[in-house]
């Protein structure tokens, strides 16, 4: 436990060297407003135990980390497969893109970029924007048995309505999928994806979170199963191919470990079978991702060996000795 | 070990039915010459231990499949940096596109696309491309410690004469590269890449290649380190985010393990920290890809709980009791 | 006189027999009521002689030959250069195509696509969409020196109804060109574009409306001038490199006369210095050009000798005697 | 006759002014050694007369106004239809693009982008290219009646080693095209291009060139047909939608005649019925056209009312009096 900690407080000020290259987001005025200098993180492992380091108690908006809690609170529901409307397959564009919506009919590519996720929100239950995001925010109460600080993923009005006044773009995404029927009510959906964007979390909720995903869909405290083992699945495959933008490949090599970064400076990372991690620094790199997040993330996967990608144990015993010996 | 037999019998039985919706490529003549029903599967596990079904004697051309063992050839070597040519993000475009090279002055997007591994494949030492494919070969039995049936990974000429007779496309990628500088000497690199393409194997001695990426790069008999820890867990990130065409998507969250396919209708797949798996059958879906590779893997994936974004153990235990029990 | 209405009657049999092979736009309901074999066609020469043919009394709305006439309404107010908001070059793309806004952040790259044809709307005068259009509508009044039938150009609610219920994909664009800042409301803007396109004519007050442009600016009925020579040649000039969608190099080919169509089957010709010609027949080609239409036209400037590619009387004289003679 | 060398005069001066701004092309070296600021101008009128100025000794190389000549000669000699290879329609990209290649099969959108030329240029009769380029020869002496300085025009060697030597682009784009069996050897088409771009001629020689375009296909000395009326009037519609690169839009609205541009900087412009001009300025454009060129073109436009899109004295009678007066 000592260990974790120094490995986190570690990374923490790996983090807050690196968060000195990266900008603040401001295409919206109110994101504009983030300290670069800030820097949080958080590990929770499920065994119960954990550590954190830094501006714990900051909160910071989900923006498009909140991808990940609408696709599992609509697959958890199980009402509507978001599949229908929407692919499994990395894009290759920017988050916003809108070029292959107009080569593929009007059907994103995945869950991940904006359209996608903009076509999901509106499948979250409820009559209107405002009641749609109710539904998001008892899923994440539920998932996280009420640990936000103050127990609700508040909606962060400022933000929002900064959101609105500006997402233009995201509208243009929203408008188009209706031109082929792939969204029912455009303003509808591009409104949830608005408010979605604008819950507030920090570093310790976000990760734990995370935990029945890293579990396999059980919240690790109860032992209820929050949502099946295969959607858990699914979920982290198209956070390792699409979860970070443009940079989705470095991260896996550099990382090697399912993720969703937000342009707020979060990035919500899952270990399966093992922790989740969620990381906070608004000053961001060329490609959008939080630098000090990116660099903590990598620490955190280097010092406590946890890639996806890594044979583990059984890679390092053969060295020593050969299969044969 | 029955218990292994049994399921990759299993799994067989699935794709010889499945490989009837398929259709063998004809591209190039040659390839269209192949049995479609023939199907065939190998799993080879980092103790020793494996199991084999099908047509396994049956000997096929690597074609894309060999864009894996090129670029960790020459990883291996480290005397060339391929990451200096190549990028490393997915590319959201069909294997042969040269459109995004066109928007990103020629710089392939990672080394699993043909752009990328016709730049990756001059870098195989040699003077020239027969020298070049037999320091390609010569990792191929190192690395296997000669497990090919005759030991050698022949080139199989008719295949190699057929792609050098209709490569256009490939040399379209070569030039355009050449015009950005990403590659020295586009006839060299093309005919290179060609001739990797025809290099033979079969489903068990592919599946013994994949040992090194198993188990983070050492050879699982001798214990003797082929590729760095680091360099392995690159490769597999590479397989995962950019290894099957249009498909890799739907690969991840279905099967859920990192793997290369070639439109010959082999698939190599790696499970990390556990075993190397191979595929073989000629009738591809819409996508390139083998039917019966795809139905197989998603089975032995299935039954043996490959996935490397399963919770395994640890999630099964926390739903039966909860981790506060 | 008599030999005109003989080649015009020729044309419209021609068109007639034409318009079997083609089919009703059908991407708004109530275009798709148009009686596919109507067909009506009309030439207005400078000196106030003409002639029809057909169905002349059909009215039927302007849609993108509308784009001309808000356009040149524009440049004669001389209140905002629309050049400042949309390029000139033609895009080579679908006119509703959204891929080339992305690349070129935002600006149209001509006046005579959709998304430029929405930016130039919003500068009507006006404060509102339905004031903008009764400045265009006057404009139009003006233009024709009220030749329409009703003196008026109206509104035709069901269409006007139709497009607003339906068109998203303009939506898309007009707020893709918000997003960039290119239009400052994209609801007036797209609104103004759909009464635009609502507009009704006949082939006789469509030929009429644009004799202006054929005689370099002025009403050939009063002298008095519309609109500058230069801007004149500057709307002809657009419609020649991007008046026919997909198809305005093969019209420059076989008829090589500045044009506008429209999906509601109108196609708006200009010989300088010389005639206007109008054409009607709902029934398109798979480009979205009136298949009478094209037929109609072709006719036209082979018999009449008018295509701006041809060196007429002189090119004759040549091969008679040559220059030296 | 005095007046047109008045003009003309003017026009080179105005054009060494406007060279100063621009950059000769260096993508071969060769190309390179041109002097920025030697400037030309030469108009030869239908009727014999004409007039030059500036630089008129200076021999440049054809490059891209080759395409309009091979064109030419393709369809006079009449053996093989090049619009069975190529299109018509402007492809709104840069010149030298392969994307929309890639879209299209592999058959490029007009003859004047390099793709389109290439494709042609293998039409030329001969067994291989340098008997091709013969062939091309021959016609541009006929055409001329010998009138180039020394009756040949001639290849320049250095210039097409050059080209041959760092022609990747076009290499990809001819090997692009016998992928998808547009061209039958793409080694020589793509060789015949470069040779053809080498072809030297003067600013007199040029003009005198163009001539038979301008009469609709007859040797204003002979009388003689060298093409037929619609082929002229075809070459003249691309070269207005598709003959000045990335400025075709730009051209036809400030000067509105057919022209053809080079990265040698010369360009060729045709008014039909009236003269042939020819500009030369290798100080290029951030869009490749020569500056000097565009700015006399513009002034010779203006100053000898030249556009196809002009009213001419129809349209000033029209204003004086009103046709009704």
């Amino acid at each position: 436990m000592e260990e974790l900690q120094r490995i986190v407080t570690r990374a923490w000020e790996t983090g807050r060297a690196a968060a000195a290259s990266g900008r603040v987001a401001n295409y919206i005025p109110e994101l504009g407003k983030a300290d670069p200098s800030s820097v949080a993180v958080a590990v929770a492992n499920l065994d119960g135990s954990g550590a954190s380091a830094g501006d714990v108690e900051t909160r910071f908006t989900l923006q498009s980390v909140s991808k990940v809690a609408s696709l599992a609170c609509v697959m958890a529901t199980g009402l509507h497969d978001p599949f229908e409307r929407v692919g499994v397959e990395p894009s290759g564009d920017a988050f916003h893109s809108i070029v292959r919506l107009e080569e593929e009919t009007g059907r994103p590519r995945n869950p991940l970029i904006n359209a996608g996720a903009i076509a999901v929100s509106e499948l979250l239950e409820g009559p209107n924007p405002s009641e749609k995001i109710e539904t998001l925010r008892g899923f994440l109460q539920v998932a996280t048995r009420g640990a936000d600080v103050d127990g609700s993923f508040a909606l962060d009005e400022a933000i929002y309505h900064s959101e609105r006044d500006t997402g233009y773009r995201n509208r243009a995404l929203a408008s188009y999928m209706k031109h082929h029927d792939v969204v029912a009510d455009p303003f509808v959906a591009v409104d949830t994806y608005f408010r979605q964007c604008s819950l507030l979390a920090d570093v310790r909720s976000l990760a734990r979170f995370g935990l029945f995903l890293a579990s396999g869909g059980v919240d690790p405290d109860s032992g209820l199963r929050i949502l099946s083992a295969e959607a858990t699945r699914k979920i982290l495959a198209l956070m390792t191919t699409c979860g970070l933008y443009d940079e989705v490949g470095r991260f896996a090599l550099q990382v090697g470990i399912p993720a969703k970064s937000g342009v707020s400076g979060a990035i919500l990372a899952i270990v399966p079978g093992r922790c989740a991690m969620a990381c906070f620094g608004p000053a961001l790199g060329p490609k959008g991702n939080s630098v000090a997040g990116m660099a903590m993330m990598e620490l955190l996967a280097r010092e406590l060996e946890l890639s996806i990608f890594s044979a583990g144990e059984a890679g390092r015993q053969l060295e020593t000795s050969g299969q044969s010996a």
